[in-house]
């Protein structure tokens, strides 16, 4: 509301005013939640397979850990995360091809509410009103929530061959001298990834003073030849991972950053320091503790994909290969065409996702899920199809 | 690293550069939380009264309905928090004398990881490089910690005898054109509190284009007379409320907002949509539906607070009245004797911590824990006087 304050012909805000920045951005979301879906269709899905969660679940020691836990949530989180932070550094030294094992220590590593909040944080650190950062056309949508968020301008390029375009990237990382790069192995929404061989190869060709945001959300489910050694004497390197894939704990809110000290100390500038749930520290710890589990939930994740792939192909559908926990199928046609496939599974209470950027909405993205949730897709897609012949 | 670039003589930087503001800010904590203290000391506490935890804990019902949800948090929360935010609503309509009943809507509710990233979301939403916010010297740091992360400028006032001083925050707000002031009420950390009617005509002077953050996260523990009616009608007004004191949750991290629902949508720009822990989506709905148990545990709390000002008492010293659920203490010295005495308890393992600012920093704060915790901390307390005389 404005009205005129007197001689002075001076226009005065009667209410709060945001800053330009925030009053400049639109009430949008990254995605819609299934539970805003079901409550628009006054009905439940009858499989949950569009947000790439794990429905094999936690694992039994930690669901039991996470029970003993809970009569003792009154208490803060531990706010400097010390446990799980000594835990990732040793786990992580041992099975992540550490450059020089032993050499990751818990300052090599940042704990947050999700990668989300992660991703948050670091645009936050590097990103002003104008600064560009470079992303793949059709990559991570929360990243680019976060970027506007904060004034950054995005620089996007597509995708080649339905694979993030190292090359691209880092034209448009020189071209724009921009400070933040985003990149994920795999890749969501397509499933896809490159070769350890080709990150070094671009990390090692990207200038000093770029951040490079290499997001490994699904570097569980990925063959080892995809992660790079970690090496954390490379200060413009930020590798992330999380618990919300693999491990099962997506509502816990758990993900995790590496890279040297030097940068990750940033972090605690700005960080809620008492963010975090004190639930999933313990959760955590007991999740990696387990890795005979997490080993069987990989199996099945990759038997599902494999499920999925058969389901595609029996319809006359190309399944992407996928290294992720979802296969991102190509409808064979045009982004209308993938979208009927889409709004005719979900009639039929089969939740999904499709990417939207040009080329890539061809495709429909189905996450691995219960064997029952599967049958169900493979009986309902088949509908779909016939009735949209 | 910094190296002269050939002829031109340009520094160039040979790491990602942090924009200015975030190179800008120390490394800082806003609180050191007690298992940094255990793992200094290499000795756990006996006591825990330092954090204003609820030792109490939450709802067997509320236990319960997490120990249920456990095997349940692969799943994304609702990144709507639906049903939280109507049964807020509801509740709120009810019991918190809203202006008009049945005015407060979901749309008047904005759900959080905890107070903490709300004020830290709010602050974002109205502070630039430099913007003047005014609070009180010595009142919430997690507030100010957010405030110099977004490089504005605090602009502190006194506490008149130990209560937040309305006249002089209402003087600096508008010598300032402060667009945000925070005050809390009842206060931390001195316990003490006004009542609705002087906060009332505090909103009636307020210039309408200055927001109050009226922090209420004791809101459960004061007299209902400390509380003022809920006007939604006010854009400048943001009430927040926590499941962390009264309800017994702060390590789930689960708080709330109230306001205009033009002020809330605000919150939708920015905040972290599929940030909230699915757990404590549940939790908070057993809590809020378990009055009884909330009424049982404020009725402990109030006993609690009469049992340490009674302890303080036979140790000659003077409780400051308190309508929270802890106690600051008198210690009828200056800052460096409360010091002491706070050292002398922390070395006699009763965790307890102390305000900074001056003339409160003469204090000691004790959060209300079991008896069997005040029973050490009677102990101690009596011990470490005398150590000291």
């Amino acid at each position: 509301m404005l009205f005129t304050a007197g001689k002075n012909d001076i226009a005065v805000a009667m209410e709060p005013q945001l800053t330009p920045l925030i009053e400049s951005l639109p009430s949008t979301v990254p995605f819609v939640g299934p539970e805003t879906l079901e409550r628009k269709r006054n009905r439940p899905f009858r499989a949950r397979l569009g947000a790439n969660e794990n429905g094999f679940g936690p694992a039994p020691s930690v669901i039991s850990a996470m029970r003993d836990a809970a009569p003792d949530v009154w208490k803060y989180c531990d706010p400097e995360n010390f446990d799980l932070k000594a835990a990732l550094a040793a786990h992580l030294a041992i099975t992540s091809g550490a450059v020089a094992p032993g050499t990751i220590a818990p300052g090599n590593v940042v704990v947050g509410e999700g990668v989300d909040t992660l991703l948050g944080l670091t645009v936050r650190q590097y990103v002003r009103e104008g600064t560009p950062v470079v992303t793949s056309l059709g990559a991570y949508p929360t990243f680019n929530f976060h970027v506007a968020g904060f004034g950054g301008r995005l620089v996007t390029v597509p995708y080649r061959n339905d694979h993030e375009d190292l090359d691209a990237l880092l034209d448009a990382v020189r071209r724009e001298k921009a400070p933040l790069v985003y990149f994920s192995n795999p890749d969501n929404p397509m499933g896809t990834w490159h070769e350890a061989s080709k990150i070094e190869a671009f990390i090692a060709a990207l200038p000093e003073t770029t951040m490079l945001i290499l997001d490994e959300a699904y570097g569980e489910t990925a063959p080892a030849s995809a992660l790079p050694a970690i090496d954390i004497s490379r200060p413009n390197v930020l590798r992330m991972r999380t618990f919300s894939k693999a491990y099962g704990l997506a509502g816990m809110r758990c993900g995790y950053a590496i890279g040297a000290a030097s940068q990750i100390t940033a972090f605690d500038k700005i960080r809620n320091h008492f963010g975090m749930n004190r639930m999933v520290q313990i959760a955590a710890l007991a999740a990696l503790e387990d890795q005979n589990y997490l080993r069987e939930v990989v199996a099945r994740i990759i038997a599902g994909r494999d499920r999925i792939a058969a389901i595609a192909a029996q319809n006359g559908l190309a399944a992407i290969p996928s290294a992720t926990n979802f296969v991102t199928i190509d409808c064979g046609r045009d982004g209308a065409y993938a979208a009927n496939i889409l709004n005719g599974l979900i009639e039929r209470d089969i939740f999904v996702r499709k990417p939207m950027a040009p080329v890539l909405d061809r495709c429909i993205r189905v996450s691995v899920g219960l064997d029952e949730e599967l049958d169900l897709f493979e009986e309902k897609l088949a509908e779909t199809l016939a009735a949209l012949k």
